[in-house]
């Protein structure tokens, strides 16, 4: 079986999101800037149908998250940036077009039912009402021997980490600091998790840190 | 002349202090654990009067540090753990005892003057209740071409980076989640500062992030 993990950048700071979230601006002030490191390498910008790109370590270590990756599980403000019903979403196709970079199936937590949203390049839509520990299970069994990535947001990542169901966390610390925003850790009650570092890799413009996460014994 | 420098420990979700500080438990729940890292350095145990140790990499970045700092400068409750009038202060002394490790100028911010305590091995504690700048101005004086180190805590050092002060900053990230307590990054308010990665350092017990810092233009 696959691990679960999150892969997400964060500023020195903490955050993953700058203030004032909006449809414009998804990533609130200054957000954007956290990607730039992302943005810059050639396997971001493929997967992303974009030409060039630096070929570089930071390119690697996208390629390496997304080819370990058989399953998706993200937050229904990530996906939509929305929330209520959603026939009032303006948003509620997602960020990604007709050909989403996932390739493979993605599930959303919501507590909207909805229908099954297929589309091209293998990307599926799944809606799960029921809660963490289902749309886990059901990834899982999409992902088969392959992993199951936890896109984020914030909350939808310390739900899973809280609930002591992570197996990695690579944090790509950006070197920035916003201020404000959504801080990737919050809320993690008393955490009883422990962390071993696996791997560091630097490069100018980001900092990849991995570790692997356990229960508190 | 030398630099302004940061220099702490923080653990992954942020904070360099646990939550429900007390004079038995300076660092807060947890807090202690922080600094593990560091306790297992020779260098750290030398400058502390004790034998052993690792004489690793983290070891030298200690030394590093030490070895390029003329003066510190922290705030009154990192100094004490305590506030208000310095005869109510039940730690008026400090934590460290008739020789402290810093053999070199302290000046410690505080709103209640009081007369410098001069220690054993070259330590004086010099105690500024007009601000921040004058303070710095003062450590810089006394550290000659050598640098300024802003020891803490995370309030203090708040107020040098958002005031544009520093020139360096490194964090030592420590694989833990306290999950609660104080945070390095707070207040900043717009944080008009640049941050540039100069250097990763990375051993099992902890990563050295070390950063440029300047103001945005």
């Amino acid at each position: 079986m696959g691990k679960v993990r999150v892969d997400i950048t964060m500023s020195l700071d903490g955050f993953v999101a700058g203030p004032n979230q909006t449809l414009e601006e998804p990533l609130g002030r200054g957000g954007m800037r956290l990607h730039d490191w992302a943005f810059a390498t050639r396997s971001w910008r493929e997967q992303h149908g974009q030409s060039g790109g630096e070929a570089n370590r930071d390119s690697e270590l996208v390629e390496e998250s997304t080819a370990a990756t058989g399953a998706y599980v993200m937050g229904r403000r990530m996906f939509s940036g929305g929330s209520g019903a959603w026939e009032d979403d303006p948003n509620a196709d997602g960020w990604w077009g007709d050909e989403p970079p996932f390739h493979a199936a993605v599930f959303i937590l919501t507590h909207h039912p909805r229908e099954t949203v297929v589309k091209q390049g293998g990307t599926t839509f799944n809606f799960v009402t029921d809660g963490i520990e289902s749309a886990l299970q059901q990834a899982r069994a999409a992902a088969g021997e392959k992993d199951v990535l936890i896109s984020g947001g914030a909350e939808v990542a310390q739900q899973y980490l809280a609930a002591g169901r992570l197996d990695e966390l690579q944090v790509h610390v950006a070197p920035l600091l916003l201020a404000g925003g959504v801080r990737l850790f919050d809320n993690l009650g008393t955490a009883n998790v422990e962390l071993a570092p696996v791997r560091v890799v630097a490069s100018p413009a980001v900092t990849h840190l991995a570790y692997r996460a356990s229960g508190r014994t």
